[in-house]
């Protein structure tokens, strides 16, 4: 069930996600980033990492990866809108790229 | 190493392919197929299988992925055309769709 972000959690945790890389697409209410690894092999960890979550969460991230480089994309799309879904997701893709990341 | 395809196994394996549901783009020398699964789970099943190939074959798909849906892209960039990998990628691929596809 996708929880919507009261409007001060909203933007605190946007201000917080912009800082750390992230572009909010005010458009379509999503947020997108780029993450880059030494290699394949870090970019395939990070995203079985990241799916384990969005399995647990059953919310899952729009993504592209080509070799080395991670393009994701978060919103919830029975909100039409950003939830707390997408900032844990976020935060947690923040959090274990610092492990993997180059 | 990328090997070249020769042109009587390209067009044999293209021809193969293409019945298959892969389209060729000519321009970039590219094939594209979109793989359509139950659920995220049984699709980034299939990303790992094909990235554990990936990784022995050291050659890498450009792929996207929305819930259970995989857009695939092969090519060598190398050679900028396509290789006998492009081909073997691909036909991996359909191999274990069949086992994890709806």
């Amino acid at each position: 069930m996708s929880v919507r972000l009261e409007a001060d959690e909203r933007d605190q945790s946007l201000r917080e996600l912009v800082e750390n890389g992230w572009t909010l697409n005010d458009v379509q209410d999503t947020i997108n980033k780029t993450f880059k690894f030494d290699d394949f092999n870090s970019a395939f960890g990070f995203m079985t990492r990241v799916a384990l979550l969005a399995e647990k969460l059953k919310h899952h991230p729009e993504w592209t990866n080509i070799y080395n480089k991670v393009d994701v994309k978060l919103t919830t799309h029975d909100l039409k809108a950003l939830s707390k879904s997408d900032v844990q997701m976020a935060l947690f893709m923040d959090h274990i790229y610092v492990t993997i990341g180059d």
